[in-house]
Order: C-alpha cells, then structure tokens, then sequence
C-alpha cells in the first residue's frame, strides 16, 4: 500500500509536484500558508489540512516545499507546527532550497525525534515542475531515497544521490551558481551586443549554433525578445540563493568570484522592484546599468 | 570556375580551416610565419607562399587566421607584406579575433586600394575547425558574402550575417564574452562543489540533465575530470579577447561586470603560465585561488 | 566610588584596553579562556576570575572583548557562562567587532534579564589601545553611556554616539568597510606601480604629500618596505569583519561592490595561512595573483 | 635669463597653472583651442598664441595640459600644428593624464626632431593648482628636469622623480588608482551607513578620528553633505583615467581588482550624465544601485 503524503508549500513549484503526486495515486493531504492556493488541488482529490501539525498528523511522508529556513521553521515550529507530531514512523522530505548547514542542523534536531531527514531540492523551474520532469537532488540515507524514488519520480525525470543529509542542498547551490552565472552572462552578452548594433535574432542564432546552446537559453529567448519577464523561478529567489552560495562558500573557504557578482546584480534588481519577475529580468538591471 | 584562394595563418584552427578549403578542390595557396606547418598542407596539394606578398599576388581571395591585430599588421605592411599588391580584383578576409573598431579601421585602408574587406570570425574551437562545422559570423558587404558563402561553407556549417564591415567582430566579441562567462561560471561551481564535498560525476550529472546542459559542457568535461587541459582555445587566446571586450565595451558605454571578472582570472591563469593549456584550465586558477 | 570592572578577552587589542581601564584606578577583574594572558594584568594588580560567571558576579560591568558572536555565546550562555548571574543591576558592555544584528537580539535577552547592554566597538588597533586614545563606538542609552564615558575614555581619545544599541557595531562595520578598502587600495596600487618599475619610496612620497596621505598609510609603510606584516589587526579578523558587512548589507539592500572584493580578497589572504599576520599582508595576496 | 614658456590647455588645472607661471615672472604664451578661456591670463600679461605652432614657435618650453592622448596628437600634428617647428633646442613637457605606453612612444617621436619629452602629470586637483601646491610627477632626463625644477615649482610644491619618461605617468596612474579606490570607499561606506541609520556628521567625526583621516576626505565632506558635486576633478576624466590604468595592468600582468571595479562605477555615473561633475558624485552611483 502507497505512503500517505503531505505537502506543504503551494507556490508556483510546489503546487505543481503535488498535483503530479496526486495523479500518480497518492493519497495525498496539502497545506499553504495562505489558503487559496489548495483549492485546485481539492477538486483534484487532496484532502486539505488546517495547519502543518494536521498535516504531519495525516502523513505518513511529509514534503516541505517554501521560501526557505524561516519558512521551515515556522512550519515545523509555529503555531500549531508540525514538530510535535513527527515520530520514528514518519519521514520528513525537504525540497526548498536552503543552505546546506540548515539542512544538516535540521537533520540533527529531527532525529531527537527518530524522525528521518531527507534534502531533495531540485532542478529544474516551473514548466518541468508541470511536466514531472525535474531532477531530483537527494541527500541522506541511501535506503530512504531508494524506497522513496517511485514518490520522487512521479515529480522528476531523475534522483540523483548527492551523499548525506545536506548535501543534497549543497548540489542545488551548485547548480543555481552556475545558472545565476550563465543567466547573467546571457542578459550582459545581449546588452553588449545591442549597445554595439547587433541584432537580436543574429545574436540568439549565433548562440542556438554553437557549444554554449544550453536549453535555458532556448527558454529564456522569448522573454528577451519581448521584453517581459514571467517568473517562472523569481528573480528576488535567485538573489536569495545567491547568498545561500556566499554564506556557503565563506564557511567553506570557497572562492567565488562570479557568486559575489551574481548576488550584487540580482540584488539590484529586487532593489528597483523587479523581485516577482522572473531571473531573466536580469536583462532588466543590465540595461539599467547601461542608462540607455 | 573557382577562386583561387590564399590563406594565412595555420594553428590550432588555421590549419583545420585551410584543409576543408583544400578538400573542397579548391585551388589553395598557404603561408605561415613558421614554415614548419605549411607541410601537411602541401602534401595535401597546396602551393606554399614564401612570403605573405608572393600569396596576396597569387591568390584571388586572402584569407588571414592570426593571433591579432598586431599580426594582421605584420602580414599587410611588414617585411614583404600583403598591402602592397592588393587592389580592386580582390577580396581580403579576416577570420582573427580582433576588436571591431580594428576592422573597421582596417576596412578603410584597405578601400582605398579598391579591396572589399569582409570579417569573418568562427564560432567554434578546434574540433568544428576539423569536422567543418563552424558557425561563421560574416560582417561586410552583404551581396559579396552571398557569392562567397560557398568557399565558407566548407569551413563552416552555417553563415550569420552580422551586418556591416566590423559587426563579424563585434558578433565574435558578443559570443567570446558568453564562452567566457560560462566556462568560468562552471569551474568556479565545479569547484565550489569539490570543497562542498560533491562527487564530480554527481555533479556533470546534474548539470547534464537539466537546462544549464550546454554542448561545452559536455566537451570540457573529460579535461574536468582528467584535470589535463591539452588546448582547443588556448587560454592566452580567451585572455586576449576578454581585453578586447573590455576595450569595447568602454566605446560602447556597455557594462561588463562579467566580462571584467574574466580578464582578471583568465590573466591570473596566464601570470601562472597556464597561458597555452584549454580554456577549462580556468579550473586550475580556482584551485589556486582556494589554496586547496 | 568607582564601579567595580569585569573584563573578559585579553588578545592584542583587550590586553591593552585592560591595563589602561587599571592604570587608572577602577578595580578590574579579568578573564581570558586561555588563562596564560592574564599574568600581567595580575601582576599590575587586577584580580583574575575563573570563568565568565565568577568575573561577573563580582563586577557591576562587564566587558566583552573578543572574537565574535560564537565567542560571545560562549561567554555568556557556555560552561559557567556569566548570563546567570547578571540581573539589573548590572551593565554588559560588548566591545567585540560583531554584526549590528547580532548585538540587537543581545540586547532583547539581556533586556529579559533587566541587565541593560551597551554595544561600544572601537575605531583603531594595537597601537591606539596601547596608549589608551581609540575612539569608542558607542550605542545603547545614552544616559548610560554619558554615565560611563570617564570608564570608556581610559581607553579611548573620544566617544561617538552612533544611535541606539547596535548602532555601535553598524558604525564599527562602516568604519572597518572603508578600512579595508583603503588598505586593498594602497597595496594593489603599490603592487601595480612595482611591476611597473616604479620606486617603493618615490611612490610612497607621492602617496605622503598629497590628499591621500592618511595615517594608516603611514603606520603601514614600515611594513611595506620590510615585506613582513606583524599583526596590528589580525587579516583573518578583517575577513570575518568583511563577512559581517556584508551580511548586513544584504539586510539592508545596501550596495557593497568594494566590500564584496574584500571579502574575495581577504579570504584568500586566510586560505593562504596568512591569517594571523597583520591586513597588510593583503600586499601578499597582490604579489600571489600577480604570480611574480 | 628665464626661459620663455609656452602653456597649451587652459582648463580647470591648467588654467591655474598657466596662472602661477605668470606670477612668477615667466614670459608665458598660452593657447586653448576654445578661445574664451585665454582672456584672463591675457589680461594678466599672457601672450595669446593663435595656434600651436604660433606658440611652439615662440617658446623654449612647451608644455600641455589637456584631456589625453587624442588632444595632444592634435596639438601637435592637427591643424596648425606644433610639431612642425619643433627642434633641438626646444623642450615638450607633457602634463596632461595620458598611460605610460603613450608617453613612451610621444618621446620617441619628439626624440626623432631632436626635441627632449619630459612628462609631468601633477597630483592634486583645483584647489592646490590654484595655490601652487601641486605635486609634480616627473619623468625623462634627470638634469633637464633638475635645471626646470624651478618651473616647475611655480606650479607645485614638490617635484618628485619618478624615472625615464613613462614614468611621470606610471605614477599618475598609481596615485589616481589610489585616489580611485578611496573616493569609492568612501561613497560606498557612507551609502551602506546611511541605509544602516547611522548620522552622517557621527560618520564623518568617526572617519577624521581615525587612521583613514585623509585629507581627501575633509575636502570632500562638504559634497557629501550638501548633495552637490561641483567639479574639482570631473568623474569623466577620472572613468578615463580607469580605462587607462587598465590598458597598462594589462600590459603589466598586474591585477587590478579594485581598477576594473572603478572602471565599471564610475562609467556608471558617465553613463548617467554626471560626468562633468566632481569624482564625489561617484556617491550618486551608490545611491542609484541602492534604489533608494
């Protein structure tokens, strides 16, 4: 028999893997912060939980997916938050994206309780989310994930094992590094490339033909040739995990020269407002730096 | 019947590039400032100029591959240089790395003597220059480079124009900067990762799965995990360049973060002595940086 | 009659604050986790506590110098830590380089135990706590800190009220961000002038007879010419400093691109082992990535 | 008998310069290429030159302050010319901003007509040009500069030696590098205090306490005070002289960090129009990356 699944965290990620769970046959029970959100998932068969303590009492596994530690905490140790309830007989999965210290921290403070932490955040923004194909990035016991890879797999394409509790976190900065980079690098190439009268289909046809055609480049074309940045992973997000990433490699002895810069420009651009669009916006805060 | 075609310059690239000519039955001449690498050319049937004068007499189209502006000097007004015997039946084009402002400069002089100069810089390093499959990005009189668009696609996959003389260079700047960044953006978070305690294949893994999954990626991963760096694009070369980025993006009034980043670390790795290995050997100037 | 002192952190800089609070007059009891550095002091006659909560059962202030935060938990909430015995009729004055945030929440759980908390970093190093004339930073009520300035300026030259508590640590960050600042400026442009065959003295005239000629360059000098940099302020304290900056910046959406190159820079000096030399051994730093 | 002196460039600097010779007796000839600014030393004796070679006819020494490279390859080989009537017997001091490899190169083009180059660019902005206090950064042959010291102290209150020709500028470069990287620090730490809530006066009294009490910072509070930037040294030549620093670290192999960063600032604030205004104005570029 299936494991009762709770949900936690509805947002433009999170409401789309708990709708993939929910299809694949889960018994499923949600909860947002904000109501609002969990009444698609309703219609659709998920039972809806009053608080997180309701939910984890519900579950059997329990997926947090927020905006970060302070979200979790509050989750686990608010008002009517779920640590009370966790016990040797339930898992807890978290799949935001925090630093990798909090996650091994967390790990300790659940396992006074016999609950296990897993971390599988994961790559991949809101159209993979939709499809099921993101990549799922775990950390902690081998066994758990193992027995838990059918849930993950009704979300992703794929689990990669990233080694213990918090390593899976430390792979998502990785790899939000290296796409805050390449996001910034396309915008700052295109704003070069236009202050020196070159075309935009030229240049996206130059980038589409050669080594550095990366499916995010192909994604993200549309919203630089309209100018108009739908968040499909929130540009005030990145900024967020950018400095997840420097607080990470500070304690690490990581030099991160690009880190630093990504997390002086997407700053800059919740800075003039531009927190709720998406990290493609970054176009936006290079043509502010331009003045033209 | 067919041009006769002149080329000059045959490194890494030039050599490659002169073949595919050679192999598509045109008629070549070759010269290089070394003898020593005209040889595999002329057992393929080439004639070899003694000087770069004796070619530019002898060939309809001059074709010049060079480290620079400095050697796009020597060979048109040093010892025995080209420039003297060019005139209006000819056609010079540039496939060097060189600034803009640079070829539009040289595009005067040289309309002076009646010769139509195109720019024509490649996307792609060493094996495309092999298979012929570079991008070429065409800047130059666009009826000229319609004609000629057979000779470049023997060298090349594709021709983008770029616009007037000069905007093949500004287009090679606009894709050199975008290399740049993402090769640096991956050793850094490669790095990074090492330090995080990460599994390099684990790594490769999850940025091969997911949108960041660029074909240099896959191309630079053997030297990542070989931690050898045998030269496609030399880094003394991408060093170069980053400065004429720099220097271009100063006219422009554009703003380069990115690129300001890139010449400082490419540099380091020159300073080092690294300046003749890969570009990936930007993943040594992290380790050195670490300190570990 | 003179309040009875507490001084817990003896390093280079508490040492000497210590021995001035001594010369004159107040009764001083000290502390340091190591106990080897409270041997002078006794021999000038203060009294020497055998952990944090028996130095601060015996003063009516107490004051902490040392290395950060984490030092600062220790002292209070460790093995015999003093918060136990502290109530309202006693002050905590925290002279420890600390983000202003930190010093915030500090002053809410010492609130809780009606002990009222004064936040005064200070502006100079090893050669002003010497001879008494650093300049203090001070935050908290500024009754209380009227009421202790005879105590601060045996210390200290002068005190400047910066705001409420934690406006003492947020002016020790911006003091300390343009510190560093100005001595990564002198060394890089000493270094750039070095390898451009520039005389170390003729630089350092120029440098002295104009408007950039501040003291610490004066004072740094001598170790710009000897190559050897004594510790006046440790380079791995600036690096942590510099961290602190910019974790407060992040907060305040305040734009640091020096501090960020600071923080890059330092922290290398640190990944090097020269941690405990003196911050212008940030003129090694220069010379390594200059690799000559 | 003194020499007669032939003065080119009568700007913010120059004009006082042109000023000092006069008063101290010197038969002085002036020429600007906007003749409005010729008056007031007409006024006080001047000759006015009608031309560059008009002056350079009539002058033993010639010396040019203007705006860099592109204004003194006019004054000497554009219209009307000096280089034409220059000769053995004259001497060509250059004071004007300009990189190393410029100088180098002018000296052996002035060496070829027999005519000596020194180059002596000043440290110090209008106010001590006006009071004569500038520092004089000379370079090329000793004697020569020896035998002109007293020229040159009509000007300045010091003339500091520097090297072969070259070598002036080298220092200009170094000593504007520095004064770069203050002004910036500065500005950056005042912006990061103000969004902190620190008072600016409590900022300022913590600056000119301390060991980063430079004199720079004194004459530029009142800017920061009063919001308003009236040019003393104009940002846009000070984002030209970054663009120079950079071409000679290139040159050298040296690493420039804090060099690229000013670059990219206060390009900035040229790009937002602020460029005739004072290199202070380099706090609207903080405020315009702050947002607020």
């Amino acid at each position: 028999m299936k494991q009762k699944i709770g949900f936690m965290g509805l947002g433009i990620m999170g409401g789309a893997m708990a709708a993939n769970i929910l299809k694949a046959g889960y018994q499923l029970m949600v909860y947002n912060r904000t109501p609002g959100k969990t009444e698609t998932l309703a219609q659709m068969g998920a039972g809806v939980a009053s608080s997180p303590r309701n939910l984890a009492q519900a579950a059997d596994v329990i997926i947090a997916m927020v905006t970060g530690p302070e979200a979790i905490y509050e989750l686990l140790w608010g008002d009517e938050g779920a640590a009370e309830v966790l016990g040797p007989n339930k898992v807890f999965i978290n799949m935001s994206s925090v630093p990798p210290r909090f996650t091994r921290e967390l790990g300790e403070q659940l396992a006074l309780k016999g609950t296990i932490l897993l971390d599988a955040p994961v790559s991949g923004t809101k159209k993979p989310a939709e499809e099921g194909s993101l990549v799922i990035l775990a950390g902690g016991k081998q066994d758990k994930i193992k027995e838990l890879e059918p849930l993950f797999l009704t979300m992703g394409k794929k689990v990669i094992f990233c080694g213990r509790v918090g390593q899976g976190s430390m792979m998502k900065m990785f790899i939000n590094l290296l796409l805050g980079v390449m996001m910034e690098g396309f915008a700052e190439a295109l704003n070069f490339g236009r202050l020196g009268g070159l075309d935009l289909e030229a240049m996206l046809d130059t980038v589409f033909s050669g080594a550095m055609n990366a499916p995010m480049f192909q994604v993200k074309a549309g919203n630089m040739r309209d100018k108009n940045y739908p968040a499909a992973f929130p540009l005030k997000h990145l900024s967020k995990d950018a400095k997840f990433v420097l607080d990470t490699a500070y304690e690490l002895g990581a030099p991160v020269p690009a880190g630093q810069m990504l997390l002086h420009l997407y700053r800059l651009g919740v800075a003039q407002g531009w927190g709720d669009e998406d990290i493609s916006a970054i176009a936006r805060v290079m043509e502010y730096l331009s003045g033209k």
